[in-house]
């Protein structure tokens, strides 16, 4: 709806691929609605991935012994974190939905964007304990992770050589965004768009405009062990 | 035993850190047995963790359409590979034994461990259709994961709120290793090293340096969706 806004996490090399025109689509569908979109798009912004010490700028807390958790927490309680941590984290503070759009490398997201979550989400930020999970400090935001995989539906089946496609999303859905107290909607998955002709991948596209229409009626998936082993 | 060759992949950033002495345990131990110990320090050698077109030398076999995988693929049947993956490759093919040992992040490995894998476990050299999980490229390896975690035993216990430690397993055993023929020994794990006492972190050392010394007689785990799913 009018005034929503989002957030579409990118990576991928190539803008002419498939995860590509899964990013074009998502601009244009959800800019027709009115909502005011925003992309990260990773490698063309080339963003670290490297969690270390120039993540923080000025003196450390404790520079006998560097802690990436500790220290990014104190930094960004005193507002010392790196400007493309603060870019980014000023984009997930804006955002109404998160997308992350993302071709499956081992089971995971391309180290890219696994880089984005290990530096983006600090402490202070996303979480401070107690506040984690349902009380995470990004409640009331939603996620959704739309991405293509190489194997098969066949693999990623339950009982599939490759095991139950949930099995997967454990980590990223509830140990990151559910843990940041982000409500997770269904994801979005392309399956095996290498192996499939012309003509499907444009039904996966048409799949994914037709499906974002009714996003904002969608309920969040329940974010337990169940609706991923059950 | 004598002769037997164990690369060390290690993503910590601080050489004091429990990362830090369990890694040095490990090169310790296992060089007293006589085997040949290397170690991949990621952080030290400024690991590149990003896929892009850099990682192949020289023209594309598509350069309309960038594909990675692809482009690796027919990188590494030519030669054609960046000189920092021909290196890591290389250490992977001498070893008999992989250990990874990282801090778990987001309930998976650090993003510069992630590039490790996403760039190093080419398509060709690690796996190839149909030679993947039992029959992957590299058999008659072994992988074992070794990491410390913020998150409690009880946290991560089934029923507990981070769900079941195996879970997060899934991914990183099954899906990179097992997907490459690597046989998988039981994960090392150091629950909340950051919140017991300086007494007790002695005490994980001394339990990982006492589980080395009979590593070798160790069987693999039946790593497939039963060990983690029950």
């Amino acid at each position: 709806p009018p005034g929503r806004k989002v957030l579409i996490v990118y990576a991928h090399q190539e803008p002419k691929s498939l995860n590509g025109s899964l990013k074009r689509v998502a601009v244009e569908e959800l800019s027709k609605q009115g909502c005011s979109v925003t992309v990260s798009d990773l490698y063309a912004m080339h963003f670290e991935p490297r969690a270390t010490r120039n993540d923080i700028v000025g003196c450390l807390h404790n520079s006998e012994e560097f802690n990436y958790g500790v220290e990014t927490w104190e930094a960004y309680k005193r507002g010392g974190l790196s400007n493309d941590l603060i870019e980014e984290q000023k984009k997930v503070q804006e955002a109404d939905l998160l997308i992350f759009q993302f071709p499956l490398y081992w089971f995971s997201m391309p180290a890219i964007m696994k880089g984005w979550m290990d530096r983006v989400l600090v402490q202070g930020f996303a979480h401070e304990f107690p506040n984690c999970y349902d009380s995470g400090l990004l409640k009331d935001k939603l996620a959704l992770f739309s991405f293509t995989t190489g194997g098969s539906r066949e693999m990623y089946a339950k009982g599939g050589i490759s095991g139950d496609i949930r099995y997967v999303l454990w980590p990223m859905q509830h140990g990151i965004m559910h843990f940041c107290g982000v409500k997770v909607l269904a994801p979005h998955i392309c399956f095996a768009p290498e192996y499939v002709s012309e003509e499907k991948r444009k039904e996966m596209l048409i799949a994914w405009a037709h499906r974002l229409k009714t996003l904002w009626k969608e309920e969040p998936i329940n974010c337990s062990p169940e609706w991923y082993f059950k």
